[in-house]
């Protein structure tokens, strides 16, 4: 079994909050990420999927084929967008990192299944100095 | 002269677009940059100063001043917050990382002519594959 | 299930060497990381905790808390310190990233326990040539 | 159980493409490199190992002896080499990071066991944005 | 007056020789560099411009006719090629980094004055440990 | 004129205090950086020459003669040492990066002139968030 990690990058905004929260209660759970006006961030996310390399052609997916799935189904929505109001598959999700993980998981789980291959982790990095992994 | 230069890092929502042109207009000039929902970056500030090392203390200025001095000058006003719409010192500018970059010089040269060092660079990295320079 | 992991650093002296060894045999085993005077590093420490994200908020744990119990816990014991002499919970270890991961999670298991989290990896950088992982 | 990895690094040339097929055919399966006349990489190595640390020595295996065996074994082969005509370990595979991977792990395995630790993963990044991990 | 970089990437194939010389003459000078079978490395480009910002837009030029200049006039040549072999501009020169930024200085200066701004610098890493800064 | 970096890295013990000073005033000046049993960094040392590249052979200087001068005049009396104590050029002088930049140029400039080259800058890294930079 071999694991395959693809970086890719997207700059977007969010907010984390609770609608049915006032401002203070969101200001005391989530502090600065409150801030009604938006803040941002340059997220990286990592793609790890596993399999055996085919005999044929040496490696375990097309990377190419992976790239443009992750490309079309997860970077395209939220590059340069806002997470809170631009992105289908985080309507009605607070859009904190550990909920974007399992989004994008639900996203690509079943694009990368029809390539053969198996989908073994999601990681985003927020800042340098905080990030999730979400394995399913 | 020795240059120092300190790093600091915030993390800011922004949108580039001029009220006075449509959005097909915006979208033309800035491209996704102009997204009305706003989206957001990490961005890295480079904070470069000049002087002669003192004998008396063997450094150019403490850097634990220089430190506080961006911190209140500059990070306290950008981080998790929305750079057009938050930032006193960017009021009436279009929120490129030129006029960012401008704005945060004319914020710090007097704080440090205070301490009796010299700025030298404002250096603003947008994203790992652009950054700005400004040199007063 | 997800996991999170905080980045922080600390610069600290050390030197590996056991005090019933002849400085010449310290030397053989431990090379020039036996230096009498000492040397130091610029350490980057990744705690790794898992947890179910709560409904109620979205995330596993507040990030601000984490923060704030590896600063009290750990940071500062160890931050311009030296590891040998410096640092109690070090005391009586010789004082490799081996012994100072080891020690790291049982100062930290308890704490994040107490916040409904479970501690998954305590991982060390050395150089950026070498680091230590712990999964306890 | 204590993970310790070493890093290292190595510049090659490699092209992949399998003899048997024509050079179309070559280009639509492995894009731009399938080309003819080669290009390269600087590939970055990580080497993990586990075990217990010793109680006379603190560590699970010297580095220094860990750095020697993975520069004699694997870096002084490939480092400013062409990974499909001048390295031993690689005839007759496609020189895809997956097979590296799995042939690094083949060269190093049994002279990691002779020093009492346990070779526990080969990771490969051939360009920022990919790597591979392989766990025997 | 600003300065505006762009980062862009390419992994290429290269051998330093003289064809003029013997292979022992050619291993004195260059060393492993000169290795027949070539070797190679994941190149990183710096292109510094630099100008004023234009009132209308707030930027001195479209970063996105920057990339597109550096994408078609050097990227596209370079990128999974040989550089002795492969890029045209580099035909009769020996292929070191020195060389290589002179050539790609020459291929940018009149792209970039024709969108009115001015090139300034070109720096090209070839390994984590030594990169070359060219200004014309 | 062509400007060529090379990097290299040290890990060394220091401590920033004057004698004259009593242990207060020391930690009044220089905070946590004035602990009386050391601390330590990675530091990270980057030295640029500039010169013309010669006709002969592509480049300004042979980078392997200059990594060889770095390491005898600097990085080996420096790497795993305690800058105060062990250092022959740091003798009397307070151990800020100032003055190790300063001291460092002057090892470097005479031995870079021999190989027909000059010594543009010495940069220092003290942590990721700090650098020094001396052009003599």
């Amino acid at each position: 079994m071999i694991y395959i990690t693809r970086r890719e990058r997207f700059s977007a905004a969010h907010r984390m909050f609770r609608q049915d929260w006032s401002d203070e209660k969101n200001l005391e759970v989530f502090g600065k990420c409150s801030n009604p006006n938006w803040h941002g961030h340059n997220y990286i996310l990592w793609v790890t999927i596993k399999g055996e390399p085919s005999e044929n052609y040496g490696f375990v997916m097309n990377l190419n084929i992976l790239k443009k799935i992750i490309s079309e189904k997860v970077i395209e929505k939220l590059d340069h967008r806002n997470i809170n109001l631009d992105v289908d598959f985080m309507r009605g999700r607070i859009a904190t990192t550990e909920n974007l993980a399992v989004a994008i998981w639900d996203e690509l789980k079943p694009e990368i299944g029809k390539q053969g291959a198996l989908l073994h982790c999601i990681k985003i990095e927020e800042t340098e100095n905080n990030f999730i992994e979400y394995y399913g």
